[in-house]
């Protein structure tokens, strides 16, 4: 890290974060529950320190040495680049007004850019939210490959408790590319602090207070998903999708999700540090939204993808892989869904953005500021995480996508 | 491992240890919860797996590579020992009669017997129990040594919340030989399932379902314990009282007990894995019984006792922290413990037992089968993790006491 991090300016809130879990025992209005995780300061805590808050399973890194991560010619903090308005500021003003927590750039492989605020560290794991399900594509896809599973094939196939539910009769790609017909039970019923969205995968984990109706476990919070329309017709973004590939995942492969990232991503990478994931009372991982992993470790799935699949000296994700998401998603669908904002001409599959532009961007995208972007044009991977609390459509989204077109385009020269 | 370990019966119960949280989703019998977790076949799952129970916090272990511990010309499955009876049986034998679900052996630095039972494994982090109260005893010496902490002023003069509690009165060193005069409240007042003994720490995590009587989180719990007689006069052995010195540890040095085992332990010996504690609502960990770590990693803290503080090519606990234990405490108090069957003629210092016999046993021992035992003078360590359920004083007390010594006798020859 280079001196500028430590000059910038603090985050100011009401509640100065540094007090949040702050002392022994912390203040009672400064402890991190289910009333306040969802806001600032409380969220950053929060994501940072996922396992304080929730079990978790580990997802182990085996025993070899963490991968090379070299460091090459530096971005500085004074680049130049659009922040949330739109108007030219230095990339650390951009990282802070975009209420980041920790931003790393590679270009062809070398570390040219490396910061953490608001408390993150390097070897610190930070709740990478909806990133989680591009992690289970990927290992979907390999899976596949492998001859384990059929893509064509319908979820009820391989889960038979899921005959007669709404996704039961979606094929896994159709889960895959979230174009099973399904609707969010419970969206805009409740009142919460969340807006009710994806409600009850946190009440599924004791994040949010449990109600009567709420499901008990990812299981549940599958098969209680209602049906709408065909599927195939819509993009329609949804945590339920995911959580029933996992579902397939580990009933097919008789590992759990934690295992299946071990033993084809984490291990094969070298990661620096485990990952881990939320769970509910039976085991099952927050599949698609609870990894959490250190920023070095997301940008080394970055490099991997950049690399077609190869990293750490070892074909990792074969290209095959890696080709059918490069080729990209329905178009038409995608321009209809609320993501077309901050990636226009793009598609969506296998759980990434695809932008589909002169910078080939392939993205794995989560809530509150999580983002992995590789172009692969431009030999540059951008990981990063933040805290900025709110719902999808958020203000950041298109800010974000445009601050990685910017550097790509800066450092491909 | 050698082939006998698979070639060994099964631990057989009326419900069979492999169904337990096996499934997607696992049967609702065999799933571990607050009403089954204590006993068998479930404690063993939840004492290999306890980040999936409750929140949990990671000891850091670094980034450097895990340091060596080599093989050694090997004892045997066969070797015959004293079974749980007193009759001779094979090492193996004697393992799963006495519900072990780790076992290592070093003579000399190096490792001549390793087990993995029951679904553990080397990489897998088996709940420590109360050996996590001597990692916190040598800890707290080596503040001392840094003149960070003085062992003979009380308690309340670092924390004045503690002014007017039990414990508040008692000196560092009282808390650390288990001296204070203190009741455990609840003791017989609560017919549950674990005989209600230490429930209170249970109900903090919420490993048992809370009474509106129970303690908040950890400091409350210290806070609450009734005063019984004066400080110095008994050995009354209560989590009590590590948990009040846990908490002058983090107001003196303002970090966490996991920060601190990171500094001072995890990092100096390079362990394999990170450890973990469970913790409270308030990020507290439990310090008297929550450290979770893999078997190798609690052979490494061994082997760093036994070489007087040195390992891993460097001094990681200075020699006085040691010669403090190796001294021992009050024998005669000792003898009146219940403590006395299993080390007779033994002593307590720092949350070590002390055998006094020609072996110079230093022991770290924890419920359910937890156990490190160091002889300097046969240079050998033994560590084992076990699932046996129960009350101390355990009938497994004097008969594991009785396999370390027959071991470390036969290896010194």
């Amino acid at each position: 890290m280079s001196p500028q991090a430590t000059t910038m300016q603090p985050h100011t809130d009401a509640v100065p974060e540094e007090q949040v879990m702050a002392g022994f025992p912390p203040a009672p209005e400064m402890r991190v529950g289910p009333t306040n995780w969802f806001k600032l300061p409380w969220l950053r805590w929060s994501l940072i320190h996922r396992s304080l808050s929730v079990p978790t399973v580990d997802v182990w890194r085996g025993n070899a040495e963490p991968s090379a991560l070299p460091s090459g010619a530096a971005l500085y903090g004074a680049t130049m680049v659009s922040g949330p308005e739109g108007t030219k500021v230095g990339l650390d003003q951009a990282l802070a007004q975009l209420e980041i927590d920790a931003f790393m750039v590679l270009h062809r492989g070398k570390v040219v850019f490396e910061r953490y605020l608001h408390g993150m560290a390097p070897h610190l794991r930070h709740g990478s939210a909806s990133i989680s399900k591009s992690y289970l594509g990927i290992v979907t896809g390999m899976l596949a490959g492998e001859g384990k599973l059929d893509l064509t094939a319908t979820a009820e196939t391989y889960v038979p408790e899921m005959r007669g539910s709404a996704m039961g009769s979606a094929t896994l790609q159709q889960l895959l590319d979230m174009r099973a017909g399904i609707v969010r039970p419970g969206l805009d019923d409740r009142p919460s602090a969340l807006g009710a969205q994806d409600g009850g995968v946190f009440e599924v984990l004791g994040l949010l207070p449990r109600r009567p109706e709420s499901p008990g476990d990812f299981y549940d919070f599958v098969l209680r998903k209602p049906a709408a329309g065909r599927h195939g017709e819509r993009l329609y973004y949804d945590n339920g999708q995911p959580e029933a590939l996992a579902w397939v995942l580990r009933r097919v492969t008789g590992r759990s999700i934690a295992e299946l990232m071990s033993t084809y991503l984490f291990q094969p990478m070298s990661t620096e540090r485990d990952g881990f994931y939320s769970v509910d009372k039976t085991g099952a991982e927050f599949s698609s939204g609870g990894l959490s992993l250190t920023l070095r470790d997301l940008a080394r799935f970055g490099e991997t993808i950049r690399g077609n699949g190869f990293f750490n000296g070892r074909q990792i994700i074969p290209e095959a892989v890696l080709a059918d998401i490069r080729a990209g998603g329905d178009k038409a669908l995608f321009a209809e869904s609320r993501f077309a904002a901050a990636y226009p001409g793009g598609s969506y599959r296998n759980y990434f953005y695809l932008s589909h532009d002169h910078l080939q961007g392939i993205s794995a995208q989560g809530r509150y500021g999580q983002r992995l972007y590789v172009s692969p044009a431009a030999d540059v991977v951008i990981a990063h995480f933040g805290a900025a609390p709110g719902q999808s459509p958020h203000p950041f989204e298109v800010p974000y996508a445009r601050l990685h077109r910017e550097i790509a385009e800066l450092l491909m020269g």
